[in-house]
């Protein structure tokens, strides 16, 4: 669960707008209240999908992300995240390389989606002895 | 300047991948080393924008991200933040709205781009005293 600590402590260091620091002033926000820093969404979002180990024996290695946020995240909100793979192409001038393009919704408690990413992500076969069928 | 334990710590908290987390591991990767999680370079990107004083009166709120990370950031390597409007439309559904197109360049110490980000930032004006400016 996302505290108001969590949100605070995260935006401190990385976003430190007052709509994300400070519960008081955030009220006047356009956000009615303290909401968490979208970069904090997203690096939540990565670790979900390293905990629960996305399926690339290599690593996930990001070429490029689409990112939207399509409602805040709020203190008491539980994040959850799905995934699914979209697209598969071997690549054409790499021999034994590819990209996946994986589409990641992070919901909150309520199923709504508070972050919806796509993203190329490098995949690798062959030589490096990694994960065949992400390449198939 | 990014130091191999500034990687490490970030990176164990949201990125925990072994070519961001273990320097010796990391050799073995196809980065060759350690390197920065891109979210570590987002993240960092986001809170040089604020220090500078990104030219948004009530914020910086994004709508949407699209980001690329066309190299690697390394240890001992020191980041900068190139920033530029490059489209502004009000809304016609919601007056005194509008989105400004952000792109900013984030480079090393060799000039060479680490992260290219291209943000939709919502920007707010009239009754709530905003920059008037962004929406002209």
């Amino acid at each position: 669960m996302m505290s108001a600590e969590d949100i605070v402590r995260f935006s401190r260091d990385y976003d430190p707008q007052y709509f994300h620091v400070d519960a008081e002033a955030a009220k006047d926000s356009i956000f009615g209240g303290l909401v968490a820093s979208g970069w904090h969404t997203a690096t939540l979002t990565m670790r979900l999908l390293i905990e629960e180990g996305a399926p690339f024996a290599d690593g996930v290695v990001g070429a490029g992300v689409d990112l939207s946020w399509p409602r805040p995240v709020r203190p008491g909100d539980s994040l959850r995240v799905e995934a699914e793979v979209v697209d598969i192409r071997a690549s054409r001038s790499r021999k034994g390389r590819g990209v996946v393009t994986f589409l990641t919704t992070t919901k909150n408690q309520n199923g709504e989606a508070v972050q919806i990413q796509t993203a190329k992500l490098m995949v690798f076969s062959g030589e490096r002895g990694v994960n065949q069928r992400a390449l198939t």
